[in-house]
C-alpha cells in the first residue's frame, strides 16, 4: 500500500510537469485500489483483534497498521486530487518555475514518505523521529512557493485560475508531509509503547501570510 | 469532545465575520484541548481492548470510537487553521457577499456534525446515512463559492491574498463536512457491522473547474 501511494505521487507529479492529462486520468482511477487495500487491512485487523485478541505490544502492531493504512488512504486521496487539478488546467498557460518548484516539493515529500516506510518496516524508532523533524523542511518550501504563486498572480492575474490550483497542489503535498509525520509517529508508537508528544516544530507559515508580507 | 469540535467551528466563523482576532486566538488555543481528549480516548481504547479482550460489536465499538475521535481531532486542527488565516487577513478588505456565503456554508457543516454527532449517540444508522447523503449539498456550496471568489479575485487583483485565505476556509469547511461524512460511515459500521461501500455522490466540482468555466 505504501509503495502504491508512493507511485501515486510520482505519477501525479511527473502528470503536472508533462502537462499530461491521460497519466492524470491514470492516477485518478488508480486510487480506488488503495481504498480496497485499506478496507481489507481494516478487515483483517479486526478480525486479528477478535480471534488472537492480542495485548501489550502485539496489539500496538494492529493498531499501528491501522492508523498507517488510514494515513496511506489520505495520501492516495490527495495524489488523486492533484489528477484532477491537472486535468483542469490543461492547455493553460503555466510559470515553468513554478512547477520546478513544485516538483522539487514533490521530491522532498517523496523521500520522507520513503524513509518512513523503511522506518515502519524495520521498526526504526530513530528512523521515524528523523522523518518527522524533517517534515519542517517541507513546510518551508510549501511557504516559499506559496509566496511566489501569489506574487506571479498579482502580476498576471490572467493565470489566477491555473495558479491557484497549483496552490492547492502544493497544499496538497505539503499535508503529504503531515500525514507522513503521522505515521512516523505511530511507527515511535508502535516501537516504544508511547507517543511522540512534544510540539512537532511548524515552518508552514502560510496560513499566517499577510498581504504586506507576500 | 464533538461538543468541542462543534463549539470551535461556530467560534471560528463568528470570528471570521466579525473580523474579531481576539476570539480568533482563542479558537487557536482550544485545540490543544481537543488534541488531548484525542490521545486521552486512544489510550482509554487501547487499554479496554487489551483489557477486555472485546469480540463482534464490542470490538467495533472501540475500532468506531478510535476512528470517531481521530476525525474529530482533524475537524479541531481544520478550525484551528481558520483561525490563524482571520488573523493574518485582519484589517485587510473584505467581500461582504462571499463571507456570508461562508458563514452560510458553516452553518450547513456545523448541522452535519451535529446531526452526525447525534446519530452516534443513538446508533443510528438511518440518520448517520441521511448525513453522507447530505454531504453533497455542503459540496454544491463550497464549489458555487468558489467560483464566486475566483470571479471577485480576477476582477480586483488587489484583493487576491485575502480571496485566497477565504478560499482556503471554505476548502477547510468542505473537508470538515468530508470528515462528518468518515464519522457517518463509522456509525453504520458500529451498528450494522459492515462498510457503506457503495461511491458517495460528490458534488465538489472545483477541482475540475477550468479558468473558462469560473
Amino acid at each position: 500500500m505504501g509503495g502504491l501511494a508512493e507511485r501515486q505521487i510520482a505519477e501525479a507529479i511527473e502528470a503536472l510537469t508533462t502537462r499530461d492529462s491521460e497519466r492524470a486520468w491514470r492516477v485518478i482511477n488508480a486510487d480506488a485500489t488503495i481504498d480496497n487495500l485499506q478496507h481489507a487491512i481494516e478487515e483483517r485487523a479486526v478480525e486479528t483483534i477478535a480471534r488472537r485478541q492480542p495485548v501489550a505490544v502485539d496489539l500496538r502492531q494492529v493498531i499501528g497498521i491501522l492508523r498507517i493504512s488510514n494515513e496511506l488512504e489520505r495520501i492516495g486521496d490527495l495524489a488523486k486530487n492533484i489528477g484532477k487539478r491537472i486535468i483542469a488546467i490543461n492547455g493553460e498557460d503555466m510559470p515553468r518555475r513554478s512547477l520546478r518548484g513544485v516538483s522539487h516539493m514533490a521530491n522532498l515529500m517523496l523521500a520522507q514518505l520513503r524513509d518512513v516506510l523503511d522506518s515502519f518496516a524495520r521498526r526504526d524508532a530513530a528512523k521515524a523521529v528523523d522523518v518527522w523533524t524533517r517534515d519542517e523542511d517541507v513546510d518551508r518550501l510549501y511557504t516559499s512557493l506559496f509566496r511566489e504563486l501569489i506574487v506571479y498572480m498579482m502580476e498576471n492575474p490572467v493565470t489566477l485560475s491555473f495558479g491557484i490550483h497549483l496552490l492547492f497542489c502544493t497544499k496538497n503535498l505539503e499535508r503529504m508531509g503531515d500525514h507522513a509525520t503521522n505515521i512516523a509517529e505511530t511507527v515511535y508508537y508502535m516501537v516504544n509503547g508511547q507517543s511522540l508528544l512534544r510540539e512537532r516544530p511548524k515552518a508552514d507559515a502560510t496560513s499566517m501570510l499577510t498581504g504586506a508580507m507576500v
